[in-house]
Order: C-alpha cells, then sequence, then structure tokens
C-alpha cells in the first residue's frame, strides 16, 4: 500500500495515514473486510516508526472504520450509513410506528409550545418582554459566581466531579438547613434533599405520591410547569380560585371532602403568576385542613425571599404538625437559571423515598455547582446580592405599576404585589389575551397570557407580567406599548361582538 | 437605645449594631413587635451615619428576625423556633401522618440500600472494592476538563449559566450526531436530547411510556438502577434470560406474544451485570420482533466504545426500521461521574414528548457542563482519554480473569467478557454471593451481589465483579482474597446443608 506523506507538514504523520486510510474506506476503494498490511510491514514501506501506523489504525478503530481481529489482523468494517437530511424525513405521522402515533393524543405539552411559539413570531425590532419567569439575567452575580466555581475547581476538582453525596453536598445542605430555621423552618440537614431545581422537586414529589387518575388540588390559575407535570402523570386537577388573600381556603375544604385529592400543591408567598401572599389566617386553616383529611402538602416556595413590603408570613412548612408538608425552593431564580440547584425539606418516611426517586431519575445532582453555591453563600454574598436584588425589584415593581396606572385604561385592573416577580393583570371586560397577544407583539411588547396557568385552557381576560427583568425606564416604554395594543383591541371590539364570554373574576 | 461600638474593630460597625439586636432579639430581650428606634434616631445617638444603621436593619430583616411596615417602621418579628436536634426526632411510624405510613410498603429501593449498608459493615483495614459501576476515577481526565471548564467561565460566563437551550447545547448535540453517524448510527443533532447522565434518559423514557400495571420486558439479571426505576413505577418485569451470545431472544418472542410489554429495555453491548454482548443475528431478530409486536426498544450502550477484543456489533439504533428503537449513552462512565452528561436520540413523535418530559422533570441541564465537554471532545482529547482507557482496561480485564483461574475453585465459572467494566461470576454450587459477602468482607474483598440484578430478589449464586477499578497488582490480591473467602465459605458449607437451592443457570 502506498501512502502519500508529506514530511514538512505540520499535521503529524499518523493523522496523514488516518485520513488517507480513511477516504479510501469512505470512497469505497477499501471494501469492508479487506485485511490491512500487518502494522510492521506497513511501517518499513513507509519508513515510518510502527508506533506511528498502531496509532493510525487506532484512531481508526475509534472511528468504527476498521475493527481488529485477535492474531490475525486489522479489517476494514461494514459501510457507513450516511447521515439523516434533517431530523424527520418522512412527513406523515402514519409512517411511525404505531405506539409512537398512539402519543400524538398527549397533547400536554401544547400549551408550552404554544408560548415558546407565540414568542418565536414577534417581529417588532426592538421587542420589550415581560413573559419570563426569572429575576433579571444583568444582576446576575455571574462574575462572583464564576471565581467561586474557579475555586472549587482548584482546590477539590476530583471531587467535585464526581458522584458526591446522593442527598447533595452535605455543607450546603447544613447551610440551607440553617437558614430556614433561622427563617421560623424548623429543618435538620438530614431533611434536606438537593434537586436539579425546584422543577425536579415537584417532579419527584409527584412521581412518587401520584397514579394516573388521582385527583390534586391546586390553586387555579397556578405555575404552568406544575400543570404541566401533572399533565404528564394523567392525573386530574381541581383548581380552587383566589383572591386577595390567596388561595380561598374555604372552597378547598369542599374539595377535600368530594374530590378526595392525594396532593395539595400551592404557591402561598407571591404565588405564580398571581403575585398574592395567602393570609396567616387562611396559613393555619389550610395546614389543619390538609392534617385532617390526611392529604400531603407540597409547598413551592419559589421566591418567598423577594418581598418588598408587608410583613413576612410563616411558611406552612413552619406550621406543619409533624410531616405533613413538604418545602421546596430554589436558588435558580435568585442566582442564575443555569445553576439548577434547588431543594425540598421533608421530613417521615417519605424523605428516603423521595431520596430513592431522585437516585432513579438521575442518580444524583453536579457536586461542582453546589460547592461553588455553597462557597458563595458561606462568603455572605448571597444574603446581600438578595439583598440587592430586592431593593431594585421594588422600585421596579413601583415603576410597573404607576405605568399600569397611567397606560392602561381604568377598567384593566390589577393587586399590587407584595413581592415576588410578577403582576397579574385583568384585561378590560370582554378582552381574551390570546388576542392581545398578536398585537401587543406588533407594538413591541410581549407577556405571558392568563390561559397558560389555568388547568383548562381557554381563553382567558388575564396576563402575567414579569416586573423584575428591566429598569424602571423599559418597563414604562413596554407598559406604554401594552396600552396602545388594548386600546387597538378595544377599538376593534367595538366594530365586533364581545370577543369572549363574561368571566367569573379570579382575582377581584 | 444603647449599643456598645468598638470602632478599633476589624468588624464593620453595621455588623455590631446587627449582632447586637440579633442577640437581644434571640434571647427574648427585645419582644416581638416591639418596634425599633427609627434609622435616623438610632444612627444620630450612636454617632454613625444612618446608611450604618439601614444596613444593620436590612441584615437583620434578611434573617427574618425584623420586618418593616411602610410609614411606620421596623418591629422585632414573631419568635424563632429552634432547629431540630435530629432528622427524625419521633421513633414510631405510626407517628407520621396517615398518607406517610402508605409509603412504608414502597420497598422497591430496599434492595439499593442493602448494598450501601453492605459496604458500609466492611471493617477491613484496607479492602479492595469491586462493586463500583464505573472506571477508575485516577484515570478520569479531571485536570483537563477543569480547564475546559475554566475557559468556558472564561469566555462565556453568563451564557453559560444561563437556561439554555432545552434540548442541551445545540454543538454538543451536533459533535453527537457527527460521531454517532460516523460509527453507523444515523442521527440528525434535532433528534438528539442531552440528558443528566443517561440515567436521566432511562427515566424519561418510561415515565413517558409506562403507567402502573404495564409490563416490560428486560434482560433478567439486568442494571439495578433500571429495575429500581421500573419498580418505582409500579410495573411488572418480565426477564429474559441470557447466554453468551446476550438475550436469549427466541424466548423474548413468547414473552411478547404473552405478555404484551409496553417496553424492552435492553444492554446489547458489554451488559450489565453479565459483561455479554448480543450477536449480530440476535440483535437483528431483536429489532424485527419489536417491530412486529409494535413495542418500543430502549437501548442503553452505556460502555458501548470499551471493545478489547473481537467485532464491533452495530447498535439496535442501526438497525432501526425506523423509529423503533430510541438509543441512550453516557459520558458519565468514562470521564467523570460528575459530569452528570448522558443523551438519547429519539426519532418521530416521541422525541418532542421526551423533550417536554425533560421539562417538566428538570428544565434542563445545566449548560456549563455541556459547554466544557463540547469543548473537550473538539480538541480531540476525549477520543484519545477513551483509547487509552481501553487500553489500560484491557490488561485489567486480562489480570482478573488471569486471577480468576489461579485463586478461584475450578467450579466457580465466569465468561471473558470482550469489553466493558464486568467480569460475571458464578459461584460453585450451591454457595450464595450474599452468604460470600461478610465473609469476603472480612478477608477485605467486597462485590456487588447477583441479587440486586434480578427483578425478583433472592440468593443468587452470582456476583459482579468490576474489572476496570483497580491496575493489575490489586487485582491479584483482590481475587486471591476472594478465592480465600470462597474456600471458607464452601469449608462451612460442608459441614451444613446446601444454603441455596440448585438454580437453572443464567449464563453456562
Amino acid at each position: 500500500m502506498r501512502i502519500p506523506l508529506d514530511r514538512d507538514s505540520p499535521v503529524p504523520l499518523y493523522q496523514q495515514i488516518q485520513q488517507f486510510l480513511q477516504d479510501q474506506i469512505r470512497s469505497g476503494t477499501l471494501l469492508p473486510e479487506t485485511r490491512l498490511p500487518a502494522s510492521r510491514t506497513l511501517a518499513a514501506s513507509l519508513g515510518v516508526n510502527r508506533i506511528t501506523v498502531t496509532n493510525a489504525y487506532a484512531e481508526l478503530e475509534a472511528e468504527g472504520l476498521v475493527y481488529s481481529r485477535q492474531g490475525s489482523g486489522t479489517f476494514v468494517a461494514a459501510p457507513l450509513v450516511t447521515p439523516p437530511q434533517s431530523a424527520d424525513d418522512r412527513i406523515s405521522p402514519d409512517d411511525w410506528p404505531l405506539w409512537q402515533q398512539e402519543l400524538l393524543s398527549r397533547t400536554w405539552l401544547l400549551a408550552q409550545r404554544g408560548l415558546d411559539r407565540l414568542l418565536e413570531s414577534v417581529s417588532h425590532p426592538d421587542p420589550i418582554c415581560f413573559a419570563g419567569g426569572i429575576g433579571d439575567s444583568r444582576l446576575f452575580p455571574t462574575d462572583d459566581f464564576r471565581k467561586a466555581l474557579q475555586a472549587v475547581l482548584r482546590h477539590d476538582g476530583t471531587e467535585a466531579l464526581g458522584y458526591g453525596d446522593r442527598a447533595g453536598y452535605p455543607p450546603l445542605r447544613a447551610k440551607i438547613a440553617h437558614v430556614l430555621t433561622s427563617q421560623g423552618i424548623p429543618a435538620h440537614p438530614d431533611q434536606v434533599l438537593i434537586t436539579s431545581g425546584s422543577q425536579q422537586a415537584l417532579a419527584l414529589v409527584a412521581h412518587l405520591l401520584l397514579r394516573p387518575g388521582d385527583v390534586v388540588l391546586i390553586e387555579s390559575p397556578t405555575y404552568s410547569g406544575a400543570i404541566d407535570l401533572f399533565r404528564s402523570l394523567d392525573v386530574r386537577l381541581l383548581g380552587v380560585p383566589l383572591d386577595e388573600q390567596g388561595m380561598q381556603v374555604e372552597q378547598a375544604e369542599d374539595a377535600l371532602r368530594s374530590g378526595r385529592p392525594r396532593l395539595i400543591y400551592t404557591i402561598p408567598t407571591f404565588h405564580n403568576p398571581t403575585g398574592t401572599c395567602m393570609s396567616g389566617h387562611r396559613r393555619r386553616q389550610l395546614v389543619a385542613l390538609a392534617d385532617r383529611y390526611n392529604v400531603p402538602v407540597l409547598e413551592d416556595d419559589f421566591v418567598g425571599d423577594l418581598r418588598y413590603e408587608g410583613r413576612a408570613q410563616p411558611a406552612l412548612k413552619a406550621l406543619d404538625p409533624g410531616g405533613q408538608v413538604i418545602y421546596t425552593s430554589t436558588f435558580s431564580k435568585m442566582l442564575m437559571p443555569g445553576l439548577r440547584v434547588g431543594f425540598l425539606v421533608a421530613s417521615g418516611p417519605v424523605y428516603e423515598r423521595l431520596l430513592a426517586c431522585k437516585r432513579v431519575t438521575d442518580l444524583a445532582s453536579s457536586n461542582l455547582m453546589q460547592q461553588a453555591l455553597e462557597a458563595y453563600i458561606t462568603v455572605g454574598r448571597y444574603q446581600s446580592h438578595l439583598r440587592r436584588a430586592c431593593q431594585m425589584y421594588h422600585r421596579r415593581r413601583d415603576a410597573m405599576l404607576d405605568a399600569l396606572s397611567r397606560y392602561l385604561p381604568a377598567s384593566a385592573r390589577c393587586l399590587p404585589p407584595q413581592g415576588g416577580l410578577f403582576v397579574w393583570l385583568q384585561l378590560p371586560a370582554g378582552l381574551s389575551a390570546n388576542e392581545l397577544y398578536p398585537v401587543a407583539a406588533e407594538e413591541g411588547v410581549t407577556f405571558a397570557p392568563g390561559s397558560l396557568f389555568f388547568p383548562a385552557e381557554r381563553a382567558q381576560p388575564y396576563l402575567r407580567l414579569n416586573l423584575a427583568m428591566h429598569p424602571p425606564d423599559v418597563i414604562e416604554e413596554g407598559i406604554r406599548r401594552l396600552g396602545r395594543a388594548v386600546e387597538r383591541l378595544l377599538a376593534r371590539g367595538e366594530n365586533q361582538a364581545t370577543s369572549i364570554p363574561p368571566h367569573k373574576a379570579v382575582i377581584t
């Protein structure tokens, strides 16, 4: 075999050999099952070291182009397939296996896909987005956190890249338990389970406690990611309405009696999407009811730290008579979403089973991120970041409420949230947020339409605005655009029948 | 209010104020609802800047010790609870809520817990562990990978810490698609979904496709993490035995006809725990059967790259007539477990639904790790690491087989694996691996007892040895100890009745 070698090339000789053989195999010049020359023979004929040929063969073998059979040599492997031109080269769903066609009816992901498509459809040159579910990424302490990560890698690279403790990095669990206890939530490190964001905490609880057909009691509206999760499990959702004091717990009792739910899912503090905070009285009522009806409570406290005014209410977990409430929170919202570090707190036999669920779900979370987070919290930076963000978002909330009062018609209403990330806006009677969306997008502003947050998808007069993502001047401009879109829709409505039927108010 | 301040102390003044008030509140000297002095008043009386007092109050508020009411001032918050002394201060399970007591019957996690306890029980001063499921952590390219991480953080910190693409970092998906295609598995980047290790890929498929009571066809024995996952979903497991050619596909057909499984889970290449590699003929048979009986195949290719000899077999995915096979693999086994980056490849409507499952499970995987991995693969380091590890493990496999032939009685049998991480050892007739375990631990060697890998837990004459974790001299010493333990157990057995009933051979 004659292989042209360029000894002056910066490409190493073994790579030149490899490249030549690779081309010969890919082009079909060397047919499958062809025996390549023994490395010693080829090395001699090319005038190179035998190791050079061995390395070239090893590269080819790693790529699946040749294989070696002990004692008999190296052979060209079966022909390669060509990569597909696109993900789905077949068009009709009928072409897929039957079991895949059956999946087409699982539509529980369509709401989220709908939103994605809505967001992609915005053609304005400089749109202002109020749709997101996190804080302002420009405030995220990326530099500080990067330094923490680098310090961990420098001091402790091997451990940071190992499996680590399945329940989470123990010093981080201890820190979380300490902070929670100081906030009135008694927690032991062994009751803390680190999760990949709070979404995983919700998923673990749901997977452990729910089976298809079970009933889950939720606030209506509630977090769309929870609705999607529950839908993915084929459970039935029983919605309890809210008012300015949060979930209307009196109505929850009826639902508990008649619906026999297996789980209560609630966001008592700075609720997503409405921003309401459950009153202390109702918190006590809800925990007592859960206890009486033997139903576990999953408390989602995703931005409880973000209070701008008013008195802090105790977490439901702080009122827990013992083992009734599973508490979950996250660092991703306030630091950076890519952190993917959340946690849950649970006591009793359920804890060990949630840990086992975590193990079968993804074995363990990345140790590296947990170690960096622990270091970051320890030097006090988390607390000061939180304080700074809180002050900043407070001003932004005020700017948004002010702009809403100036640019929206008086018949549009909202409840000033005492904290958190969201303002829940109710449009003037007859307007649907889904209909408003394309008009607003034309004007250069986007939001999360209310229909995403209800268990039954239908046109809703509500929309969720993120108050934290932009500085006050951008908020003002965004709300001005929103006001213009509402006016256009109202003007259009005067020439048409009412676009959605009169609705029972969710928040009045 | 008189607060003693030490102006020479390195502790900032605001922290001294905070500390003093904190002590007063925690000790009960300052009662709840006490109004703290206005910041201006206190600042004047202490002779400090007003900002100093504001900062101290903000710290106290962040800790939940005080709260501020707009317009009326700062007040001491309700008393704090004390942290619990231990995770479970109540002893009797009867004290937990009824719904928690019902969980006690969910015993699907006990096998893994049993192993953990077994491993903890080893009292030998210098035990040699063959129980693990990963490669040798000393060979992991931690330094190289750390450099890749640091480069990503330096160049691209903010994006690396954001949510990123929900399906995974696009350049990494493109790279994976490219490598798979070169190995004969046609894959488009849009068919690749990055997961948190391959365990999450298994979990996503199981959560999407299975409901309680469904039947899953597995190899028996099989990967214990898959057994636990399936058990957590209350599905029934139908085991098909293996021989030296892998799953006995002829028997699978009977099971497909009578059991109507909803999923086939298989590890065709270097099977866990037996190390066998399914023959090409059986691979084609299995894919054809799955197609005929309309059952999806979940192909777990966790160490397919780790071949020491023999001809590479095509992945089942490479034989897929279209949308029938979901393929999963991982980088965690060969690089470092803490990476938590695996992936699945699927085509057809199932892909989008798996992506939605990923979203409800944990939103997305860490972008940072994916970017670093992509960079690491691009510079060619992954391939050369793989080659080095492969050569190393090949020698270790030979050392283990050699030691087994020398130190174990001839009636102990094993099948030399052509690749992968495991040797599956069958003990002499009548010996149980669970009984051997404590004796072996006394001698200073541990392994994974075979009972972990069977859907029905019972004493088994098999054990799994990890061939990759130790250099040849340690392997030799470990197997010598194992031989001694087997001899002791055999000697004990001569004075007793046979400890386990005669068994149908799994691999003969």
